[in-house]
């Protein structure tokens, strides 16, 4: 178990971790740009303080950089001479954007200290008032590293995970993270907008909305939300965006062509193919291993475990872990 | 209201149809394939009868083909000498593809005795265990005429929607139902479809898979359901899908150029063009108002309505009725 952990920021994601980690027992100490959540939070035993040095001086093991992503620079700014004079304090965050913020945390001269995170709960509300622990019940995170990052840290960051949180952890690095990430949800935002698009565009517009049920409503509520927002996820990670919707339009086009066709193997094909994808989803009985961890290459042996479907549920002792295996099953598509 | 109604085929929308307009005062006879369900709908008040020939003779006002798509083509023989018979009878249906049926319906002789229609109405469950009359809570449904359908037959129809369902209705002709129907179902399902497949193809296909949270899931929900379900409404619309699924490819790849190019206008216009779909989908105050239906054209004035975004919501006399709006607003986009 960690015993003490820095939160910056209680928003959503901040303040509902605060509360997780606080009602798990961990000794939670708190700093938030603006102290209107202060005494909620202090009335659950979740300390605040005015400064991120009296939250360094507090000398957590964990500082969770809970920002948002526009006050990053200025934050790691302010933190860097402080976690210079508590180099025990590891730095971790919660972006969904991995590459982006490890390259701030680096040019703010802290990479050494950081170990990426990226949990995977959410939901559509935000700030202190929607804050709850329970937003983590089950949750996956992920954990990116590089070739240079310390073991120890990681350790830490993995048992804060699996430990105090009670969740799941992947280890990646942060390009498999964010391309992962373009193709289960920055490019579908594209795509969940591209559908409003077309209907927009339609003359018959309001007849179809109004014929409009499930299928519609699910595939196009993320295209409901702020586009602002959705439009800067999609620009940090243009590049792999523009990979998968290059993919998707040859998709579309091909069945297209089959539709045209008449083409009732390549139909059926279609149709076929993301079979894998639905026996995962059914899915209800997961197989549970050990898994030991080398002492070199640990990064490219986590990174392996993760694309095999392996999630850290446990620690048997530092370098062996206990896994659940969810996966697809390969078949000829591979 | 109509004073008699005849169902065929007491599956979970033909069910649920029966036990509504039953609890609403309406006399209900039913006929289906099997008689399994009809110990509980008598303990209901829903007369059940064993013919098709026992349902026509109870000289109901209208007669709802409920049955599978299937077993059309073989009831609408059986139907054609009983309506015959009885001219009085007017026929509708609840099919999702509206073009289909109306060319069996015509080739088995009925074209003259029908009138189109389709309730937004339905969930992931199957047959009379699952009828609900709250399935048709709040729903709308769309009424499919021709320029030959007798306006006394239109309004027996709209009636029992209207008064007897308590419902909405929008009346159109099939090919635009066809149409507005693929691209807010048909199309989308190929789309979700296409975003398994390309999970499936990734090499780090568990990862992201592990990673996905609820945009995701939302986005692909319909790609789980029964595929070849899907393939056959693709199928049977595929002219439409063909079309939307090119539109669709030309705007995923107009975006990936903007995004290759860093072509900010273009990026800001992708995500600005649905924004009155985002108001439509917000609005929660809507105007209502009377619309007169002429007697001649009353097909095209009933169809402009609809597509101002109006839904008949009550009559006032044979010619006049209350109708509420729904509507985007216009702006540059028209």
């Amino acid at each position: 178990m960690v015993g003490k952990v820095g939160i910056i920021g209680l928003g959503l994601i901040g303040g509902s971790l605060a509360r997780r980690l606080n009602g798990n027992g961990v000794e939670v100490i708190a700093w938030n740009h603006r102290p209107h959540p202060y005494a909620a939070a202090q009335a659950e035993g979740i300390r605040c303080v005015g400064t991120l040095a009296e939250l360094a001086a507090a000398e957590p093991q964990v500082l969770v950089l809970c920002n948002p992503l526009k006050a990053m620079p200025g934050i790691l700014d302010e933190l860097k001479p402080l976690l210079d004079a508590h180099p025990g304090i590891t730095l971790t965050d919660v972006g969904s954007v991995k590459g982006m913020v490890r390259s701030q945390v680096e040019q703010a001269g802290l990479g050494e200290c950081y170990v990426g995170a990226h949990p995977m709960a959410g939901n559509e509300l935000s700030g202190w008032s929607a804050a709850d622990p329970h937003l983590y019940d089950d949750a996956l995170w992920a954990i990116t590293v590089t070739q240079h990052t310390d073991y120890r840290r990681f350790l830490t960051i993995a048992e804060l995970i699996v430990k105090d949180c009670g969740n799941r952890v992947i280890v990646i690095d942060s390009d498999t993270h964010d391309r992962a990430a373009a193709l289960i949800s920055h490019m579908p935002h594209v795509v969940a907008t591209s559908l409003i698009n077309e209907l927009v565009c339609n003359p018959d517009r309001n007849i179809a909305a109004a014929l409009a049920a499930g299928s519609w409503r699910d595939m196009t509520r993320v295209a409901l939300t702020d586009p602002n927002r959705t439009r800067a996820m999609v620009e940090e990670d243009n590049v792999n965006v523009e990979g998968l919707l290059r993919s998707m339009a040859a998709r579309l086009t091909a069945m297209a062509d089959a539709l045209h066709d008449g083409d009732v193997d390549t139909i059926g094909g279609f149709f076929a193919e993301g079979q894998p994808f639905r026996e995962y989803k059914h899915a209800r009985e997961f197989a549970e291993g050990e898994l030991a961890i080398p002492e070199a290459g640990w990064q490219q042996a986590l990174l392996e475990s993760a694309r095999r479907g392996e999630a850290i549920i446990g620690f048997i002792d530092e370098h062996r872990v206990r896994v659940r295996v969810h996966a697809m099953p390969t078949g000829g598509t591979d």
